[in-house]
């Protein structure tokens, strides 16, 4: 079934391999008008670029992006924006051998026994790479919300058991530090928790935590589009994520009503504002004006070189260490994948409700 | 936008209001040819009926479900098949006061700011009995997986701060106290813990787990239509869900890969075995053949009768306690309904993934 | 797979069998603050109700409907308006002879092949009643239209050969004819045509054309989600509908590029003006600011009393003439559906054409 | 919104411009294990690549195809499949007068209108260049049908008042003339009358026929998802289609039930035989076995180099004569993109129609 397209008005579409020609994305849905170059996207690459500290993978990869199509004279123009980034320091010979066997907590065995067969080189189709597509299509979706005054800021939350302190909160360090976290002491602290796991042939996984400001409310819908539920979907599709959470998420299952509720008051200004912000920003599905903020889990890079059980494709028991170019932590890569699906979820529900009311409409088309 | 529907072969679109002529659901693309009576709804329905202990509401309602359109002669057709719930004990006096304000934790904000004015009466399409449709849905759903060996078994996981301990663990009394838990002692435990909450005109929250047996390997989709993705989507529809996590969930972002990777082994009969589900029965948005679990947070019922700050659609600032009949925990009576929605989602993606493969749509072409 | 839904942002979900205890539509995403009553459907139902002339079926059926959510005080709320049509005057007896065998030019074989078996009691699903959702759907959207200025204009065309004459084109008599024919003249030839069919136990087909006034330029998208296409799609899923063309249709594939060009001139007040209309409204699958004019091919009924030649479902061959009570012509009947189907297609890209520009959405948000 | 996407198992999004870099597309859900390369897809595309006879363009493009992901070792993986074809004899010099005013029969003002600005170049997205990516994914889906035994023969039935004659029909001779006319004399004279258009200044369009043999019953849903819709719908997708019928089409209309009805008799191997085709193989929007018979209504070009009047961006009235390189007739060229849009809806609803019934998917599951 056709599962590599996302969203309903603004749309993403991504192709590619870890070890093909190359990975891409089809923006399609993009407001016509909206200033774009690969200039706009790059900067978004290269935060999710392998190579850049010796906690991510060694393979080197430009990820060079060019945009193919949907552009005029540096503008959007309401048409298709083709993507593609050429895969170029493919070392399949690194993955012959794991051609014949599935690594535990990857996909070899699931996509083997879903289609026959797999493309095993490096992943095939659920390797990391494939997110390539998402994050240029969610520099798009940035550019976009930035037109409207909003904001995305995404970090590290925490790596394994260091977590940021609230009293060391500083945003300004988060693109400081290798682990994108906005605290530089537990940076610190969570270097010297993952060179521990490298010792110990090991992986760390880890929390990020994202917060959208400048909402304005009313975006979302009743029912089963709630903006939560899609943002859940759209971070919960991202590969290495495990859980979600809004707001207070599972901590407020241990809450009670009256911990729990944002009580209201009239601000100075005579708009309505929330006493705290334990909704996440989202009630009933619908923005409520305050700031959005969620959690992802991200589980442990699978790829460990320690000695693990496994089975080959024929049915026999072996004991294999995985050998080849891995990230002994993928958290720090996956902050702008996070931001990324989180701007495109917002820019898609955004422009799906802009009618919800008769006088909008009315407005529209009449203008 | 319309946001009243979910899924895509398997789709489901539910209607209807707290205090409207009634609540339904239009089921979609369900096979022709299964055995479906009212008989088979009707018990999903009773779990979640209000008034059946003294931790639900007491507004009575016998929620009896009609079947309108779909079947002859006992079976469904492969047509719509159109359900409806009569709403009969409608108080809406009860409600005419917080046509006036909002209540604190409650969508009356958001709804009003979304659409200019709202249908406040019981909280109208934001009220919980919009999951009515999602749980007569959700019956058709178990049946359709009940035809193919696959078995949910949903519960609740936590109170507040009282838990299922492992060892108690007795799925047999599930259905025997009035939380759903699958440990007596740990129920009773809830039972004091609500009842204090109820004494200080508040409120619990709490977890609910759901584990499906007997799942095929091979369904899901790589990319956005995860299996995971799409359970996380469904969870998180549910009004007062406020995080999902699959398998170790967050607790896997502070294990390691050796820790949190499955191993595989050889079965006596040939077949693959995970020596560990971390992984939650899916791996890289596919079924792994191992069982499926998944936790839903539920944040404690925002109706406190406590007094609390919140301000008048015109602004002014007052201070409300909320009267009317409410749950004081809403955990118990939302176990059917995630048990529903994983069902639901279950359905329409095994439907998607019938003919990943040429062989199998060469196979259903000849046949 | 779930067919009976339509639309994206305005979607219809049809349910209901002939000879079920009903018909219905769930609408969704319709925005708040329309006024509705059941008294802006009714007079839709009405113009496809049965039994009005001596040309349509003798069932008599009030098709009374009724609106059981999604309007409070009068005025839509943007949550699902679900609409309802007792089945009063099934004759199941009528029917219980057809179980045996496939009556020609009917789905009859279609969907037992399909789904094994089938509700064979008035055609079930594949009756013409299905459109009696479509219908009160169409209502809705038509009062959304109308709020924009929008009208839509829907006659028959030609009954058979007899055809509509442009020097006697007048829609003042629209309704005053059995036929719905903006030509009184065409219509008594109508009559003798049709009345000549019946002597024959034969019956008649025909072409219904609709024109859309005061459209705004520029609704519609390139490529897959053309207005025209969607158009087509919308009017060739009605049951008996052939055909389908927009503009000139298939007279255009005979013309030249200079005869079935629209030249362009300026208008006095400033506005660019089509000199004709050939494309009869829309331009690369966008409107273009002129009358939207399409045409839909009826085949004749298929029930006619004639003996015909047919199999039975187990095989055998043998000769039948269908009884019952039967339309000699559905044209007339099916001009309310056209513009139903239309109404709703042009109101779903309306909603989402909204944003197509970048100082829209900017617009929107900072209102 | 997002318009460049078609199907919902079997999913098709193109991109690209005229004079852009290039043109592409990206085939998701594709089942895997299709033998599929370069070799597949190349003689779809030179079908209707431009410089073939001297009834096409002159613009020299080799159209040669590329395929980026979606296969290993020569078999399609099960995820997408995408493809690039890059545009190399762009000479938007041609275009750059173009800018200024708007060609009759263009979408030129409607992109304007709509967007606020356009890619003039060629006409950008609305060029003919967009049916390429159409044309590759067909090849893949013909592919998949041919796996299955289904043969899609298509030609034009018609250029201008040229048609082929019954008595003359020969397939054979289909790629043997510049019209794809199955009918060698036509061929003749439609070149003579296209060759008195050119000499006018002038151009021509024509019908285009698909049949479609060998298809099961039993394929595309009630409702709104008919077969004969979405082939509706994928036809008039297309830019120069006016009209679709199915079919006796537009000539049902004026027939009597009794002759256009298909009488059913029983064949000498005890299956089903429909006595006529009138239907076009599809009854209640679901195969019923027999040929699928439709044709779609090709408007002539409307790049005309007589003087024609019009306006320029800023409300001037002019005349011109539109220079460059264009098709007198681009029915030819559309041949092979009906067939694409044809295969590729085929494809889609055989996917989405495996388990219309229980039994399938039992089969399905307990496989």
């Amino acid at each position: 079934m056709a599962g590599s397209s996302y969203g309903t008005m603004f749309r993403v579409t991504t192709w590619g391999e870890s070890h093909g020609k190359g990975i891409g994305v089809v923006v399609d849905g993009c407001p016509a008008g909206l200033p774009l170059t690969e200039d706009d996207i790059q900067p978004f690459l290269d935060r999710r670029k392998p190579g850049q500290s010796r906690y991510t993978t060694s393979r080197r990869e430009e990820d060079a992006v060019e945009i193919l199509s949907g552009t005029f004279e540096g503008l959007t123009t309401g048409t298709p924006i083709s993507m593609i980034v050429y895969n170029k320091n493919q070392r399949s010979k690194d993955y012959s051998e794991i051609a014949e066997y599935y690594r535990p907590g990857h996909a070899d065995m699931t996509y083997d026994l879903k289609y026959g067969f797999r493309d095993y080189r490096g992943g095939g189709r659920s390797s990391g790479r494939e997110t390539i597509g998402r994050t240029a299509a969610g520099a798009v979706a940035v550019k976009i919300l930035d037109s409207l005054g909003i904001r995305l800021l995404t970090y590290t939350k925490s790596i394994g058991p260091v977590s940021v302190s609230p009293d060391n909160f500083d945003p300004a360090v988060i693109n400081e530090n290798p682990f994108y976290m906005p605290d530089a002491q537990a940076a610190r602290q969570a270097a010297a928790y993952v060179e521990a796991c490298m010792k110990n042939k090991d992986s760390a996984g880890g929390v990020i935590e994202c917060v959208i400001k400048n909402m304005k409310s009313g975006i979302g819908e009743p029912a089963f589009e709630k903006l939560s539920a899609n943002l859940g979907k759209a971070i919960l599709s991202i590969g290495a994520v495990k859980g979600f959470e809004i707001g207070d998420g599972f901590a407020s299952a241990q809450a009670t009503g009256q911990s729990n509720n944002d009580q209201y008051m009239r601000a100075e200004n005579g708009s309505i504002l929330k006493m705290s912000n334990h909704s996440g920003g989202i009630l009933g599905g619908i923005s409520d004006g305050s700031d959005i903020v969620f959690r992802a889990a991200v589980k442990p890079t699978p790829s460990v070189s320690v000695q693990q059980n496994t089975v080959t494709r024929d049915g026999r028991g072996i004991s294999v260490s995985i050998k080849g170019r891995h990230d002994p932590v993928i958290v720090p890569r996956a902050v702008v994948v996070v931001e990324s699906m989180a701007a495109i979820t917002l820019t898609d529900m955004l422009l799906m409700g802009v009618c919800s009311r008769m006088d909008n409409l009315i407005r529209f088309y009449k203008s």
